[in-house]
C-alpha cells in the first residue's frame, strides 16, 4: 500500500501569509483555516505555511523556496493601496518579470470606482499592477483582483475578500484524490491507547493516524483521526480499531 | 534614526507550529496569535511563523533554518504521548545529540500520575524522553514537561498548556525593547490616505507604519498603526499625522 504521498497524481501545496500585522499579534489570521478547509476538501494536499513581514527580501525568499517545492502557493495579504502592500512586486522579483499597470485589472476596477465617485488614485492604480504573464482571479467584492502567475496564487488579505477570490480560483486548479477522515472519539487518555494506536498504525502504514487530547468535564479524553484517500482502506482500519477500544471499553458515548 | 531591527539589541523569534491537524483543517491554530501577543508585549520581535506537518525531515529543516535566524525558535506541538508525537525526537535529529528518558522529567511526571491513579505505559515514558542538555519548562496543568535546548523553545500544542509553559520560560528568556503602537481610525478608505501616508512614512523611516482596511456600517474605512520602539519619535509621527488628517476631516469619531 503506497502512502498517498508517493502517487504522482498526489497534488501538494503552501500557503504563504504575508503581513506584519499577524507577526505583531494585531491581527489574529484566519484565512490558513479556511484555506485548509477548502483545500482539503478538494483533495489538495496543505504541506506548509508560512508567515512572513511586509519585507520584500523575505517574501520574495519564501515565495522561491515555495513554489519550487509544491504545487500550488497561496499568497495572503499585502495586495491593498497603501506603501506597506508589496506582495506584487516581491512576486514580479521572485519570477524576474516586470511589473506595471494592468489593462483588464483596470477595466474590472474603473466602473466599481466609478459606480461609488471614489476616485482612481495612484495609490488605487498600484492594486491594478501585476506582474507580465499573469492571469486575474475575480474580486466580487471590492473588484480589485488577485492573480496567478505560474502555480502562484496571490490572494488578498482580508478574509471576505480572500474567500471570494479562493471560490473563483479553484475551478481553474487541478485538483486530486480527496483525502477522507474518520474520527473515533475515546473516553481515555491518549497516555492509555498510544501502544495500541501506534500498533494500529505499523499495521496500516498507508492511513494517516493522529491522536488528538481533549479536557471535557469527565476527565481527559482523546479522539483519534484516521485519514486516507482509499475509502475502503480506510472503513477497513476504522472499524479494526473501534473493535478493538470497544472490547476495552474504551469507546466514548456517541 | 536607525531602525529597530539594526540595533544590538534586537531580539527576534519565529515560531515553529508542529501538527498534520492544523495543515488539514481539523484544528485551527490558536497558539500564533496568542505568542505573537506575549512576544510583542515584552520587546521579542517575532519575525517569522512556519507550520510544517509531523515528518521528521520537515521539522528538522525548519528548526535548522529558523534557529540559526533569530534569537529564539518556539515550537508548538508534537509532545504528547502518541507515535505521531515526534518533535522531541526531531529537534534531537536537528542539534545532533542523544535523547532518553531524562529522571528530571519523571520526577515532574511520577507524583502526578500517581495521584491520578494512572500507570506511566511506555508512551507516557516518551513525554520524559528530553535531548540532552535540555533545561526542563515546567507545566503546571498536565505535568509532562516541555524543554529548551540552547535557543529552542519546545512548548505543548494544547493551547492551555502551552500558555502555562510560555509564561514560565518567559522569565529566563533575554528580552527587547518593547514595541510601541499607536493607532487611529480613519473614516475614508485607505485608498484616499495612501499617497499622503506613503509621504508621512517617507519623512518617518524608523517609525513602521501600516494600514489596515475595514468594512462598516458605514462603508469602508481603515486603521492607520504606527510602531516604534522609540516613546518620543512614535509620538511625534502619531501627532502630525493625527493633525494632517483631522485637517482635512480624515479622522474618525472616537
Amino acid at each position: 500500500m503506497s502512502k498517498p504521498e508517493d502517487r504522482p497524481d498526489h497534488v501538494t501545496a503552501a500557503i504563504l501569509v504575508i503581513g506584519d500585522e499577524i507577526l505583531s499579534g494585531r491581527t489574529k489570521d484566519r484565512n490558513v483555516g479556511h484555506i485548509a478547509d477548502v483545500l482539503t476538501a478538494v483533495g489538495i494536499d496543505l504541506r506548509e505555511v508560512r508567515i512572513v513581514a511586509d519585507v520584500t527580501e523575505d517574501i520574495v525568499a519564501a515565495v522561491d523556496a515555495l513554489r519550487r517545492r509544491y504545487t500550488y502557493l497561496f499568497t495572503t495579504g499585502g495586495i491593498g493601496p497603501t506603501h506597506d502592500d508589496i506582495t506584487a512586486d516581491a512576486i514580479a522579483a521572485a519570477f524576474g518579470v516586470p511589473i506595471d499597470v494592468d489593462e483588464r485589472a483596470l477595466a474590472l476596477m474603473r466602473p466599481h470606482y466609478e459606480r461609488r465617485g471614489l476616485p482612481l488614485t495612484p495609490s488605487r492604480l498600484r492594486m491594478a499592477r501585476l506582474p507580465k504573464g499573469s492571469e486575474l482571479i475575480e474580486n466580487s467584492i471590492s473588484a480589485a483582483p488577485g492573480f496567478r502567475l505560474e502555480n502562484v496564487v496571490v490572494l488578498a488579505g482580508v478574509p471576505s475578500v480572500m474567500q471570494v477570490m479562493l471560490d473563483a480560483v479553484l475551478p481553474s486548479l487541478k485538483t486530486g484524490r480527496r483525502m477522507l477522515s474518520q474520527a473515533i472519539d475515546v473516553n481515555v487518555p491518549e497516555g492509555d491507547i498510544a501502544d495500541l494506536f501506534a500498533a494500529h498504525q505499523s499495521a496500516y502504514p498507508d492511513v494517516s493516524m493522529g491522536s488528538y487530547p481533549s479536557f471535557s468535564a469527565t476527565g481527559l479524553r482523546c479522539q483519534l483521526v484516521l485519514r486516507s484517500t482509499e475509502p475502503a482502506r480506510l472503513e477497513e482500519a476504522s472499524a479494526s480499531l473501534r473493535e478493538t477500544l470497544a472490547g476495552l471499553g474504551y469507546l466514548a458515548a456517541p
